[in-house]
């Protein structure tokens, strides 16, 4: 290996082989040498993109004559050879043979190892891959990074959700020189701590929307659940009481029955955990007391249950608004205002209907437009440029409101049917009936929260005030 | 206080104890003790999860062995002992309660403390309490961080609006110390500079919505105006002078006139300080002097007045989008047609009515289009990603293009009726004739400054050029 | 110069010159100077903000005592002078006057030197005006900084699009030097890497929206060839051949054909070139050979070409729901209603006719709200929170389900209607039939690449096998 082959990156990471550079390379400081172990596709990939970025690449292989294509301008080398070479290595190899890296470690000694591997589902490995290599090379500089991007990403440049290089790692030296690297591809790069993250690193590529699965089965169960009720009490019953068939109505009528019901219930589902956490601190006299696992799990959903919630009510929107350009709509005014005349009828103008129809549609969309509003303050960069003061005011406040305008909304929709026998079709109440149980009860449970007494020891509860049972040491259990 | 219970945090902080740490330690470097000044909710909360990150807690307290329940798995000692044992120590005290701190000034001399203190309103103090603290102790690194998540934050981990830790401090070792920390709890820290920002730190908590509250008291203030305004217009009018009863309209009807009214005029008044400014410039001729402070503190809120005349065209969009499907229209419309009926009347079709009305509803759609182009170029991830010529280009260009389209959008709704006398009850204009004069005035004032001999004068003062008036040296007044 | 103009900055440039600190600088930190040279507009709005920020500043200039107005506090004095006064220099010069600095060399050595400067236009220079000046003075710490933002921020500290200070140079020390200023001043410093990024950095401010203007020339091409194509097919024809003036129906009738098929065809090409680059892949057998640089450039852009897809489809929903409040339409119905009346006719209720109504109606808000998902999920915000995993299976799986949705909504529209030979005036098939040519070849494309088959030989190839052609060497001709 010439001199001239020692990259200028080695300058800072070992300050005693100063005196070999060349004088030269100080004026074209980017010509650093970086080392990849492996010549599969991830190794070959990232040696394009290195090389592209101006870097020499030099590959360490089994077989160094025989490994295969390399990216022009790349060379390879023994696995020995290529590691003296550098002072920052990538290890481009699948975990089951990173065993062979031990024998390196004299070679490896002081050097940056980057570890881009993953796997191919959670929990495989008693330990994350870049700990493992870690305890195999005590003596390197381990860092996890680059394994969060795509294929695509690492030979191509940042592209969206593609732009940031999460990394983490023991040594500090270690992680500004990979940082170094990872700027220069043109990635950002974000600091996560030390090498006990690095599992975390490795499961965030295989993640689906995790934090989603609960909100979007709740959300699939429950439009199913009142799909079927709303097809059999409108069109089954139609089909077999009246003999009609009003199928069609499946396509705009039925789905704007069940989104707002849907709509109505998560968005209740969203503030219910925080009432029930908050009668739980007043039952159990103090804050420090965890809370029962499926709170937590709900609670911490809550943006997701309010997000779907939201997708809900913008769908049911659009097919309030798309009503007077339906065909059967138009039909329907059409054949009403021809039979008025034919019969010679004359409608009087309700002016409690106006005002009932009116007010209707004047909560939903005063609701919709705070639904909106709390949307948008859940867009990460703007919730990251509030206070929690202001986060938790237009959440919580705000949020509130957001309720009582859309269980308002859908009394005003039902007004005094409910006392008229024939909504109760099959002796089955209609479905915005049952979707008003939620939000009725959230609003009641949270009016009792908001009395002056009750108020008073929930606040005293969160600011660390316990009660002292003396029968019921178990408040003290988790703590002292 | 053994020697395994120093943190191997302090190799970084205090490098000449490296030698009391036990080898066994490497193994295992989550294990870092950290210490906590005060037993308070806040002390605990943090405790918790510290405890929960895998860190070891003593707490520091008067009266260790009756300091009351602390997180399982801490330990309380004398604050001295607590102080001496660890790099890092959390001050979870009042800033009332600091004095006594300075007598541990031996012992706390190199110590990284970390101010997490928040005062109750602004200004309470002379100094920001992190100020203070490292008055007290000047030999201790004091950085200030924490203080802007909420207690449920502290005590649970990252949440929506609490994931960054903002930290400053005079020193780099010590904020790099407590960012380490930070990222372990799950956060991201940032740095804000050097301790003088402890003041801003600790006001952020105490914040809600600072900037939004003049755009919110206009939008109220113009809300509340035209809304008697047309009440006392329409309703209290049709009342008195017609006798009938039309109440009902204020639900979707009046809304719907003083949405797009209010709408309208914030967004000129969104544009219109920059005019102004020009116009001031123009006539100082020169841009070195700062502007009078109602119109500096008018530009700093233009857009937070632009996103509230946004939310009330958005309001106008849907109250205009239901009216087809209101009872009152439908019973209209009905009427209409069967009285056309009854009479045997025969209408035409006037083209020039329908050129009128389709023009109106397609400037006030391309109006409402570019009107959410620059709502969403104002959120805040979207203006990082653009250079500042973009950002201008989007929110000056399109913005006037905006006001232009939304201004005839309602020239076009007012057509004629200007002349006809039936529009002026009780001898008061209609109120969208009111709400055209600021829009207009701001056009005009705009063509104005693009005339060339006008825009050319403006240039040269934006590049820097100053008219030296002889008679009047104010314009050097600030300078020189 | 006397002592105490030495900065206290210079602390951490310069270890060897503490000594000559005044010991009361220590009580008031903030006092740093910095030196400006240059007394132009830049030179002078920067040492306004600098001195409101808490810090000295001194001017370095030819003619230090007739240089014009200065900001009140500042000081002017010789180059020479004022470079050794100060450990930072802002160097406020235009490029072509930076010759003279090679002089002062001497006095600049070992200082940061923060190059604000920015061209006219770009590749004006073969080099960046950073490199030429490290080039010029070897000694000092040349920093890229400030450049990207305007005058206006620079003067009065950050506001929107303005809030981030990209840095780039070769010593870490004189960015982090900067990157402090910058924190003072308020803004968010961003490191970009070494001074080779310089070029980036002062390209940046030039430009307007690169990757936008190829998405948005195709969407003002698609909409004049289809807005002529109805204008002929339905006002032209409509004069000539049937005599009738239906030019109104430009403003909402024909915007409302134009945009939605504007919208559908630029959705398509948003997907098209995924679907050949993996048929390219397919047919050559390989992943590592470079795509066509046409094709290169068009996946660049698919991301704004369906934004503003997403722009034309929001444009056609609200052109859509004003269809029932217009004149023209409510004019039609009611005299539809007034002649069944007259000639007293019956119109039965067509189920099939309500059937196809309803369902285009849903395909079209599903397709509108899937599509709205994609767009949100493209906020740079949202798409860095999300794994690639995610991103791509929203952008992917969703996508097509949005083309899907939107291409059997655009057919339901036509229904039979393409059998009748009314359709075909003047022998060109409607609008809508053409729209549907590139959606519908993009499902069929798709669709093959779905076949297991196909799809099997894709994933092995984007796994990074290759078919060795014996015939063909050319795989490798890009590699070894």
């Amino acid at each position: 290996m010439s001199a001239d082959r020692l990259s200028n990156m080695s300058k800072e990471v070992k300050p005693e082989s100063v005196l070999l550079h060349p004088l030269g390379t100080a004026a074209a400081p980017e010509q650093e040498l970086l080392c990849i172990f492996g010549t599969g596709d991830l190794g070959r990939s990232l040696g394009q993109r290195l090389l592209q970025s101006g870097y020499r690449v030099v590959y360490g292989s089994r077989r160094p004559h025989s490994c295969g294509p390399l990216p022009q301008g790349a060379q390879a080398t023994s696995h020995e050879a290529a590691a003296q070479s550098a002072a920052l290595v990538f290890i481009c190899i699948h975990r089951e043979n990173y065993d062979f890296l031990a024998t390196l470690a004299p070679q490896l000694k002081g050097k940056v190892l980057v570890d881009v591997s993953n796997n191919l589902r959670k929990n495989l490995y008693p330990e994350a891959n870049a700990e493992y290599l870690q305890r195999l090379i005590p003596g390197a500089h381990v860092v996890k990074a680059f394994n969060t991007l795509s294929a695509w990403s690492l030979q191509n440049g940042p592209s969206d959700a593609n732009r940031q290089v999460y990394l983490c790692g023991n040594s500090a030296e270690g992680k500004l020189t990979v940082a170094e690297v990872a700027t220069k591809l043109g990635f950002t790069a974000l600091d996560k701590g030390s090498l006990s993250a690095a599992r975390e690193l490795e499961d965030f590529p295989l993640q689906l929307f995790p934090e989603w699965r609960l909100p979007l089965r709740v959300a699939f169960g429950l439009t199913a659940l009142f799909f079927f009720y709303v097809l059999i009490r409108q069109v089954i019953y139609a089909y077999v009481v009246e003999g009609k068939d009003i199928s069609f109505r499946i396509m705009v009528s039925l789905a704007n029955k069940v989104f707002p019901i849907v709509s109505l219930i998560m968005l209740s589902l969203c503030y219910l955990p925080g009432v029930i956490a908050a009668f739980l601190q007043l039952y159990r006299g103090t804050k420090y007391r965890r809370f029962p696992d499926w709170l937590d799990r709900w609670m911490l959903c809550r943006k997701q249950l309010g997000l779907v919630a939201l997708g809900f009510a913008f769908l049911h929107v659009l097919y309030t608004l798309v009503i007077p350009i339906r065909y059967y709509v138009r039909f329907r005014i059409a054949d009403h205002t021809i039979s008025q005349i034919r019969e010679n009828k004359t409608s009087v103008f309700d002016t409690t209907t106006a005002w009932r129809s009116d007010s209707y549609y004047s909560m939903g969309i005063l609701g919709f437009g705070l639904y909106l509003l709390l949307g948008i303050t859940s867009l990460p960069s703007v919730s990251n440029a509030l206070s929690w003061r202001e986060f938790s005011f237009i959440q919580s406040k705000l949020g509130y409101l957001t309720v009582f305008f859309c269980t308002f909304h859908t009394y005003l929709y039902g007004w005094d049917r409910f006392l008229s026998p024939s909504s109760y079709k099959w002796y089955t109440p209609p479905a915005y009936m049952l979707c008003l149980v939620v939000p009725s009860l959230l609003i009641v449970l949270k009016l009792l929260l908001l009395l002056p007494c009750v108020d008073r020891s929930l606040i005293r509860i969160r600011q660390g005030w316990e009660r002292n049972d003396p029968e019921d040491g178990s408040a003290k259990a988790l703590l002292a």
